[in-house]
């Protein structure tokens, strides 16, 4: 049995049609490159790819030919003078028998050929088609918080693949998982955990340099750049007395490590920076600010093209519970509003998209909005450290969806706008993702957390795609293969992708109704981040409270409490200040209400939670019977693991339910108007 | 700098005045050891003892003699023929211008010599004493959690000294400890986690019998036994495919497994078993009963005078919080009580005080009592898990002295009447203390916590001493060696035992004022037991609740609740089930309160739980300003050591004030009715 599964690039034969099936034959059995050079390392790359997939799909290889110009009858790879199309945009038509993948660059003639193959698979290859498609985001990153120990910080799949016993990994998963993100467009990626621990400060050292190369051009071959996270305070590893940016010694030092650097991996992206957060150094130490800190790296680091990737999640994490002023909600924006346009055209910010951290759901930060003149990255995180931890479905492309629509009112623009570059017109921009592979079988732990990696990706490269397209066509590339006789296949392919496309658009919805109500969030057991506890951070150092007392929950932010709100532009601020124009489900982040206000439904606040949480637990139940409903039709592997953690989620829903419904009557005694059993 | 300390074996002068000076000096300089073998390992041990003080009391040897007749102006080491004195018993005794020690056996001997030496360093040496001393308990025991990588479960002193990396440690300190736990009476030691994983299960095979029978060896030149935990599942590893007690195969590998443990470490005393315990392995597993499992290893065992010490710590770990008619509490007695008169002569029932698990309060096991043929001891915990953790001081010898006195109403004995096998004429049976050790220099992380492990083997060996005499002893022993000055040592040494003896009475009542209120326990954060968290184990499935509403909050254990109470004698029963005889420190563990109960002195519950908890962190900032009027007095490094932590226990009892005082107000919204900051 082989260690790791090929993901979506299964390339198994989907059986939608005896049609789709006779053109996937007859498209792949001529293939023609086109002004190629035999030698690009990407070139190659898409070479294997076509060759991987027809020899699946067709059984047999295709027959290759390189030539100056198109054949008739065959699929061919352009590369043409296209100015238009960029490095990453692409072309994919039809003209007669014959299909065409034209880019401007080998870049886009990988994600070209990527796309082509997936349509292929759909069934989406018809007479008619003709898309151009470039990329939304410059920038399309995951991030990965792998320990050089082989643990992954928040990781619920196994152990890293990057990473074990402090030595790098590199090996044919490495491949596969180059293939594997590139192929959804992903072309920059941070290998190593932001907390850099031990060994990983040394990275960038003659210790790992031949290791570090190796990897980076096993992922150029994919159009993809290898960044790294270091650490904030590495000269004084290096018997320097100071990190202070603003040190010329200080200075010195980060510019020639830097040359050193490049001498030995010139392909580098540059850094991810965890600076003065949670425990980590940082600029703050030495009197100066996040920009002084950021600009001195970039620098250092300018001459080679390097990027320099600033967190923005800086916050005091010893807060006294106590203290009713200071919210954590706002030291984002308080830190780095003030610094708008002072940072390097190198340096990116890389805001997350709450002000808070993770939660099922939170307010946009902010910062998109309040800063007009630098550059910014949106992180997400794809690791579902607070939304189910990879046991619980919960595909977050939704979520996702609305944090991009989101109209920050500045200039109109949405995050969208703002992180594409599109706004501002910068090129140092995009979406990240902290990610959600380890070395499990399946990469994800959960199957269906895969939906999570393959969207995030697909996304990225284009935010006008559906969440429900997206999860319907990776239900599709990754379940619907055959099993047993190809016209059984054929009969039940639309039930798999349509089982499975509906329990992934509920699954976030359900989690969030039996989750902390009203966008509170926060009723999580400490550290670990699994399970309810409505104390659990109540009286903890973390800035993270609901409050709730008999009478009432919820934080106070409009300017009558901590003030949060007038960190978002007039229009915003005025609907979430507003109780009435507030968005219920982010009512109690916002206002503190008494249990007994009255939502536009009708129903109370208390009786609000009641029945959240006995729908969302009934509806995790459905959600498993959906499920079952597949046996026989899926691959038995497949179903099975992920039964397990359909059938783990329908009871740990109930504890959800139990948990929070039991807390809120003994704290209120209000008893619910259906007389359901609380405990 | 010496790695560890002498702990109350220092030997330093303690200058108390002149003439204790003076006698100290003159009984020292000539002892004569009276019908002594001296090549026996206990006679070599009281030898180097008595070498060793002489050296620093004097500051010169003594003239050592032998003889078969005591001498005049000497110290006589004597063995007699005297079987009323035992095998551990001694007679001290003053004679114109000798003293003598006397006993019937080298065990004696030593514990007169240790006895001898600290009265004539507390000036306790008088021409009128004549003193008989003879153990109440057969075995005064300590526990270690030690586990072989070198950790310790539930260690707050560094890590172990008997392990590290797999391998056992044999050296110098071993000396020491074994020195220091005899001086105080201990006879028997389990250096093993009870949770026995990993390397520890193959402590008795080849691999470690030479370390274990040395260490064994070492051990017996102080009069102490060593007892390993084992893993109940052993013969599994060992290829059987069953450790059912029934099953004759099992019966046999255990009784050829004894041969050769025996035959490799003659010494051992036996085994400690937790089974069925929180994961463990056990009879259960084999639909047995707890005697079956005890008895099989009891027979194994027997050849060789080996003893099985079988916990009672055995209940269901994984309980449903809804659940409201189990009750952890009862589970102990539910599983042994019927069991009674059927374990083998050699099994001892090692028994918590309470019925759920060394919380600061808790009532007394009704197994004692409830149990009248069967070997028992009693098991405290000086490790301070749910008090402190040896960073708050807690001394808690006077709660050990509340629990031994407790009348069990079973033929009107005390705990300490049962555990002595003074009732039932057993001479198995005794107290065990899980140990509070670890590598740190002062061995018990709080200075102050020293006093525990001395004060649990001096009262172990003498039930009827005093805590304040115990507490002004150790400091005495410990604290008052002179500094500077031999003036100013003897003008302020009163001042420093009256201080901390002072500090060390008061600790324990301080701690339980702010920590869970009335008996109720468990408020700690889950997991790591320290600090307040008053729901962290109220929706486990540790069967820990308080059951906290708006109204009311305690357990209904009386016959109308869980029946706990039923397990008592009735004279015990009818104390707790009644709401106005059951001891108020007790209430909310055997009865559910409104809030608004009055108590005895006219306060309501919730006011209770307000001003003891104010009073409790007042309290402790008293306690720390009493330690701060010993800068100066005693050694800078003590004074140090343990001001870091009286500083931390000031802060953090506040903590404990705010988050369950703030817990409370939120839940009943009833004011103070003092007006107090509550948040």
């Amino acid at each position: 049995m082989l260690m790791y599964s090929s993901l979506w690039l299964n390339y198994e034969k989907l059986m939608i049609s005896d049609d789709v099936e006779k053109r996937a034959a007859d498209i792949l059995k001529n293939v023609c490159f086109v002004s190629c050079d035999g030698e690009n390392r990407i070139f190659k790359s898409i070479k294997k790819e076509i060759e991987t997939a027809s020899e699946i799909l067709l059984g047999e290889k295709s027959t290759i030919s390189f030539s100056d110009k198109k054949e008739q009858n065959a699929l061919s790879v352009c590369l043409v003078r296209e100015d238009k199309l960029g490095k990453e945009g692409f072309r994919i038509y039809s003209d007669d028998n014959a299909f065409t993948i034209e880019a401007n660059d080998y870049n886009g003639l990988l994600y070209g050929t990527f796309e082509f193959i997936e349509m292929l698979r759909l069934g989406k290859l018809t007479k008619e088609v003709n898309i151009i498609k470039i990329p939304d985001n410059p920038l399309r990153m995951l991030n990965h918080w792998d320990n050089m120990t082989g643990d992954i910080e928040r990781g619920y799949s196994g152990n890293s693949f990057f990473f074990a016993d402090n030595k790098m990994l590199i090996n044919d998963r490495t491949v596969m998982y180059a293939r594997a993100v590139s192929s959804v467009g992903i072309n920059a990626v941070v290998i190593n955990n932001v907390n850099v621990k031990g060994e990983a400060s040394y990275l960038i050292s003659k210790k790992h340099y031949d290791d570090v190369r190796k990897l980076s051009e096993l992922f150029a071959d994919y159009g993809i750049r290898l960044f790294l996270s270091v650490n904030y305070a590495l000269p004084l590893e290096y018997g320097l007395e100071s990190a202070d940016p603003l040190d010329e010694k200080v200075c010195e030092w980060w510019k020639s490590k830097c040359v050193e650097i490049y001498e030995n991996v010139p392909l580098l992206g540059g850094f991810l920076v965890k600076a003065d957060s949670e425990g980590r150094p940082g600029p703050f130490s030495y009197g100066r600010n996040q920009a002084d800190g950021a600009n001195m790296l970039a620098r250092a680091i300018a001459p080679f093209d390097g990027i320099i990737i600033w967190r923005c999640f800086v916050y005091n994490c010893k807060q006294d519970w106590r203290d009713e002023k200071t919210d954590r909600a706002k030291s984002g924006y308080d830190y780095f509003h003030s610094l708008d346009g002072k940072f390097e055209e190198n340096v990116i910010l890389q805001i997350k998209n709450g002000p808070m951290d993770f939660q099922v759901r939170e307010p946009i930060s902010p910062l998109f909005g309040g800063l007009e003149n630098t550059n910014q990255m949106l992180e997400v995180q794809i690791a579902q450290e607070y939304t189910g931890q990879q046991r619980h479905v919960c595909f977050l492309i939704p979520w996702f969806k609305e944090i991009l629509a989101f109209n920050t009112h500045m200039k109109e623009a949405s995050v969208a706008d703002i992180v594409s570059g599109r706004v501002m017109g910068n090129k140092n921009a995009g979406m990240t993702a902290v990610c959600n592979t380890g070395d499990d079988y399946n990469w994800t732990g959960h199957d269906l957390a895969g939906a999570n990696l393959y969207g995030f990706g697909k996304l990225a490269f284009d935010t006008s795609l559906s969440a429900t397209d997206i999860a319907a066509n990776w239900a599709r590339l990754y379940l619907s293969q055959a099993i047993g006789e190809s016209s059984f296949a054929k009969r039940n392919g639309e039930k798999i992708v349509n089982t499975v496309k509906e329990i992934l658009m509920k699954s976030w919805p359900v989690y969030e109704k039996y989750n902390a109500p009203l966008g509170i969030g926060w009723m999580v057991v400490p550290g670990i981040h699994y399970g309810p506890d409505v104390d659990g951070y109540e009286y903890s150092p973390w800035g993270t409270y609901h409050k709730a007392d008999l009478h009432a929950i919820g934080r106070d932010r409009t300017d009558n409490g901590t003030g949060y709100v007038s960190q978002y532009r007039e229009e915003n601020k005025k609907m979430y200040e507003n109780v009435e124009t507030c968005p219920e489900e982010l009512l109690l982040f916002f206002h503190r209400l008494p249990y007994n206000y009255v939502l536009k439904n009708g129903k109370t606040v208390i009786q609000h939670i009641y029945d959240t949480h006995f729908e969302g637990a009934d509806e995790a139940v459905k959600l498993l019977e959906e499920w079952k409903s597949l046996e026989g039709l899926i691959s038995k592997d497949v179903y099975e693991r992920a039964l397990e953690r359909f059938i783990h989620q329908a009871e740990h829903s109930k504890e959800w339910r139990d948990v929070i419904n039991s807390y809120f009557f003994r704290k209120t005694g209000i008893k619910d108007l259906q007389g359901r059993e609380i405990y």
